[in-house]
């Protein structure tokens, strides 16, 4: 390794453990850090932002990847996969000037607090200053870092999903609602399931036993992270050796903490199997939300929803929730687990349905971005959008614009990476199936066919592969939404009963 | 405020910030990290240790420090106190080499991993090699700290309690001894208090809940704080609002959680009580580890097992446990709660055979830094103390060397604390007394008024007042263990109903 490289990865090495505190101090105030230290905390968060925006946007930085740019045989071939990536952040990252990056910092700390405190009221108003002043930052940062792309959403787009824009997310977003339209009327010619057991009381020390029994099952590691409780379920990834993730239950809705744990047990698998090598290198993650999500989703949906994997587990649910269950045949429980209601909340959401909460959310962020609207009123639409797409309509805030906690963490264009992540899930089921059987892999519990795969192709390369090579790579073509809609076509058929 | 004053002040609100940042990665590396990430861990914790110890340590701080002492009107009144208190910290600080800190550091955070792992393993040698480094980074920083100290140990003994010598604990610890002794002697021609319903099983759901509510009303502040669970349990104050405390649960052993949480909670509103205005001075805080433990000692002992306390809380103790102790009258709880035996775990100590706890640990101490015995034997030096002193010898080392988390986390010389927190509490306890009723308050459940005693003579300092200062201006005399030896032999003349 050249002595430039060292310096590189010295300095990484520095972003990395700034990062890793970052993520902690995220996962602290989400669920144990007292609200009223709120303030103290949010100095803290400053301090180590700025600690880490400084490195990043540093005159040594400036100077190694100039050096590298003119002469690249300074790097090894994974210090060339290093560079291409802390580049690309670096020139986002540059553009920020370090103050009002760790003023950001600042609000977002403090808007995370707000948001619990104006969720319990019930009450819009109370986050919307904070809203606002995320967006006005967010607005100042596009004019910063905009250059070739051609609306401003754009450019949140992308920080999430390179390459991602608004020209090609409208057609996929309106052949999905044109399918999704489709689908949900063939499904009132259907028999609809029995679905009331679905409400059955299951108390929380179960819940959670039934969390963690099901995830270790699913390749999760608890030598390597743990399960916790926070108002919005999460994932941090701390590092490979640290992946926490949290859920919520609800004594009378055991499917969300269940499917709920299973989502995020996905993010975190992905993060406790990238190869040991990119540790440090600030690679050691996954590649994309999109992909990330597209995990998350593949365990909650392609394997959660999946009949194959019920006929293997249902009958574990039975024996961990006694006598509770013990009337409900397997085919009744498969069809009823998987009925589709509309939902006024988008982590509650049915696969189907699911898509239009996304489309409610995209359609608002490229408004507030491309069109300027004012917030005042941000909270009416939403509810008139969930009037209009899903025919139900938020009583109160908390069920409405209040319930995600992305916006006050600063999170704007990242919703459309959960819809990317169903079509890429999708896609890499349907690769998965021509290596082998899936569907029997499932029903015998032999999960770690399905692991290994995924840790082969996915898991494995961390940052050290873009999104779009990520699924040539796996699956041989460019994103292709008809797998998603096939696959949804096939299990509702089933599910209602379809001719 | 002068320009010098800030510039010292802003200074501090880093060196305040790095040191929360440390609280926190201790809290979690005791709590939530997984074994797996304690290497990991340790990048973080180093690197976070020495970007504190360059700031404490740094020129800026030399500059300022020296222009303060040549020039004390450049501070207002509260600086002058604040100057004193970091003065005394950079004189001990400096003289540690930068390098040495930060793999000293790195050190403990692996040491505390092993340490739990030869705890299971109930395996002293698997830690020994880890405590034989933290011993000779010891032994190699005394030799740089040591000016006017008699003894090797004195130097460490002073860095908990400043002022404190082998020479004053020699004859305060012989007394103890002997007084003791008495007392046991004593006990044996009273009558023996029925305590087997101590052991009644109760659920750590309802314990968790009985701890809950019990700290509650003993001031504890959830709004500025938290209970947790950790293999030892801890206080950790990261600033006034958020003081975390953990505790264990033992099914067949309620008053462990019980007087384990009431201790913890001691130490908590200490840190949640202190003047706002030392946020962030690094003087937010408890001044010494001595009184630091009069003040947990003083919520276990003084009011955790006072007769008045329980006259009003045992009806609230039979409601939390059902018809668990429906049996048990107020006069057998009370003496079967207050039983001697003498124990091989510390934090399981009855109070007055805890004592002879720290002896041991003590004269083991003395023993390595002063006569500087040889490790190899140190669990069985250890289990021969037990034997000679208490009558009673660990099985193996978890329950032996093992049982405390101190020297895994370099804290040698903080044990003779623990004593010198029983008799600060009992003088505190006996001044408290002149100024009003305090068995009426207890039996009243008047805690306010206890609690507003402590803001006003203690918690309210913060680390303005060295640990005599409080002392004096508090009791109105110096250190006097007559009022413990005095108080214990009251209660338990009651409890074992002596002549």
């Amino acid at each position: 390794m050249t002595k430039e490289e060292e310096e590189f990865r010295q300095l990484l090495k520095e972003i990395s453990i700034l990062d890793e505190l970052e993520q902690l101090l995220d996962w602290d105030s989400q669920t144990h850090n007292p609200e009223a230290a709120a303030e103290m905390r949010s100095d803290v968060v400053a301090y180590i932002s700025k600690l880490s925006v400084d490195r990043q946007t540093s005159d040594k930085m400036a100077e190694l990847l100039n050096k590298f740019s003119k002469n690249p045989d300074l790097l090894s071939e994974d210090g060339k996969k290093i560079y291409r990536r802390v580049n690309r952040e670096f020139n986002i990252q540059r553009k920020i000037p370090n103050d009002d990056a760790a003023e950001y910092s600042k609000l977002l700390s403090k808007a995370q607090a707000v948001w619990v405190k104006a969720r319990r009221a019930k009450d819009f108003n109370i986050f919307k200053p904070y809203l606002k002043q995320i967006i006005d930052f967010n607005k100042k940062f596009i004019g910063l870092w905009k250059t070739t792309e051609q609306t401003n959403y754009d450019v949140l787009l992308n920080h999430f999903e390179p390459g991602m824009t608004v020209a090609k997310l409208d057609p996929i977003f309106a052949t999905l609602k044109q399918a999704i339209k489709t689908l949900m009327n063939k499904l009132k010619t259907g028999i609809e399931p029995n679905d009331q057991f679905m409400h059955r009381y299951v108390s929380k020390v179960t819940q959670e036993k039934i969390s963690r029994d099901f995830i270790t099952r699913l390749s999760f590691n608890y030598e390597q992270g743990d399960l916790d409780i926070s108002e919005h379920p999460f994932t941090l990834g701390l590092n490979r050796n640290d992946a926490r993730i949290t859920t919520r239950y609800d004594v009378h809705d055991f499917q969300m903490s269940l499917l709920g744990t299973i989502h995020e047990a996905g993010h975190a698998i992905y993060e406790q199997n990238v190869d040991p090598k990119w540790a440090r290198t600030t690679l050691s993650g996954g590649t994309s939300m999109g992909i990330h999500e597209s995990q998350s989703l593949f365990n909650e949906i392609m394997i959660g929803r999946n009949y194959y994997y019920w006929i293997k587990e249902y009958p574990r649910l039975r024996e961990l929730t006694g006598e509770t269950f013990s009337d409900i045949d397997f085919e009744t429980f498969y069809r009823g687990f998987n009925t589709v209601h509309p939902s006024l909340i988008r982590t509650e959401a049915d696969p189907i349905t699911y898509i239009l909460h996304i489309i409610v959310r995209y359609e608002i962020e490229k408004a507030i971005f491309n069109d300027d609207i004012s917030l005042d009123n941000l909270n009416q639409i939403w509810n008139e959008k969930y009037e209009e797409y899903l025919g139900i309509c938020p009583q109160n805030d908390t069920e409405g614009i209040l319930q995600d906690i992305h916006w006050a963490g600063g999170d704007i264009g990242y919703f459309p990476s959960y819809a990317l992540g169903h079509l890429y899930a999708a896609q890499f089921l349907h690769a998965m199936k021509q290596d082998f059987d899936v569907d029997k892999a499932l029903a015998e519990g032999n999960i770690n066919l399905i692991t290994d795969w995924r840790k082969d192709n996915i898991f494995q390369y961390g940052c050290s592969k873009d999104p779009n090579e990520i699924l040539m790579d796996a699956t041989g073509e460019e994103l292709n939404p008809d797998y998603w809609i096939q696959h949804q076509n096939e299990v509702y058929k089933y599910v209602y009963q379809l001719n």
